[in-house]
């Protein structure tokens, strides 16, 4: 099976699909290593990393360059692409096709705008309708905005059921809550529902009985690594244990060297 | 003051100076809104995030890329520059001068380079004469690889005598652990000493008490940032609760805003 293959089935097993969201090569690799069958991007986590403004077109090099990097892992890995950098169809559908060559399985492809406005549906559909025409293997995860943004949610039922007959292959409606709105979410769709964790949300187990085929941590992983750079650097300073097991400099080197 | 004279100064205050590695743009503007005075870089970091071999020149491009980003934090940075990935004094120089010209206040500059061997004290000596010639401002932390390489070690008070001479401003033996070595450098030497953080080694009071003006995390913060990613992510499929407390999705959008 080809990692496109893999990635696609990973939303069919008997749970759903536990994705964590990777900021760099390193966090990808150790991810793979732990065992996590694929692995994500944040784009934030990407933003961040590169001291650029999440949710804009400036990261667009950044995102290209981590794929490039993250396309020789063992496992399947679905990019984080934003609005797709572009609200050209062609353009959209290029950049996917250039991932798709350095080995990426999968996109996320936002409704949301820089401007933190929604698209039309119908504009949004064209970019998920040109990239299935263009690199039909690539697994189109289509993401509306309502919720995240809390604007026009009672449209969100309406947008992920166009954007699968768009051909998307996965809908992720991230910060949707409440267990009756995912529950009627995954009666209507077809294609697999993916919802962001909460740490004060649904438990994985809960989602998944709500019919969740994906679970993804979206800045949670990038987020919680930074407090732990500063909470390590601060035990240091005030002479106390560091808890937890940290991997040695061996270990982090012989990532990099697969 | 001018962050190099901020720099500069606080390798002379009551305490040692702390000095937290980051491996990219959040992780140091996180550690700096933290409160940590300086903030320096992780070879291993940024060749972690992405994804090429540590300790060779394949990286001094990201070097250039993640000093340019940091030139603009409100805190001193310093920047690990390997073996200045050159072996040519007036390149390394050049570099140099490059990362004065985008903020930067300090570097550290080994010893050591690609092929795990220890360059002639020498010829080391003539990188470190060269970058103050040129960037005087800069402060250069010469640092000597003989205990980190567990080679030569015998040789390491004449090499860091030798590169004080040079010009360097402060002297970083990492590895270093015998509270008898650390005194006998302190003792020997006029320029500040550094030293590298062990969590198995002294405490930083005890490393204060043997005349160590400077403590280093290395990679250490880099490391538990990505034992932070992976057991974050498994607390989430394990359906544990999250310890300790992650800043939020807007608090690393504001630090992207400085």
């Amino acid at each position: 099976m080809t990692k496109t293959d893999v990635f696609r089935s990973l939303h069919h097993g008997d749970r759903p699909l536990m994705l964590p969201n990777a900021w760099d090569y390193g966090s990808a690799a150790m991810l793979a290593e732990a065992g996590f069958p694929a692995v994500g991007t944040t784009s934030l986590g990407v933003a961040a990393a590169a001291g650029l403004p999440d949710g804009t077109a400036a990261t667009r090099d950044e995102t290209l360059s981590l794929a490039r990097r993250l396309g020789r892992l063992p496992v399947p890995v679905t990019v984080d692409i934003e609005g797709g950098f572009s609200t050209d169809p062609g353009e959209v559908a290029q950049f996917c096709a250039e991932l798709v060559a350095v080995g990426i399985a999968g996109i996320n492809l936002e409704d949301s705008r820089s401007n933190a406005e929604l698209a039309d549906p119908e504009a949004h559909g064209a970019l998920i309708a040109a990239v299935k025409a263009r690199v039909p293997e690539l697994f189109v995860n289509a993401r509306t905005d309502t919720h995240w943004l809390g604007i026009d949610a009672d449209s969100t039922l309406d947008r992920v059921l166009y954007y699968e007959k768009c051909g998307a292959d996965g809908i992720f409606v991230p910060g949707v809550s409440d267990p009756a709105q995912i529950r009627t979410l995954t009666s209507a769709l077809t294609a697999p529902l993916n919802v962001l964790f909460s740490p004060t949300g649904s438990t994985v187990a809960e989602l998944a009985e709500l019919g969740v085929r994906r679970i993804s941590t979206g800045s949670l992983l990038y987020r919680a690594a930074l407090a732990a750079a500063v909470s390590t650097a601060e035990s240091v300073a005030d002479g106390q244990r560091l808890d937890g097991e940290i991997p040695s400099y061996a270990t982090v080197q012989r990532l990099l060297e697969q």
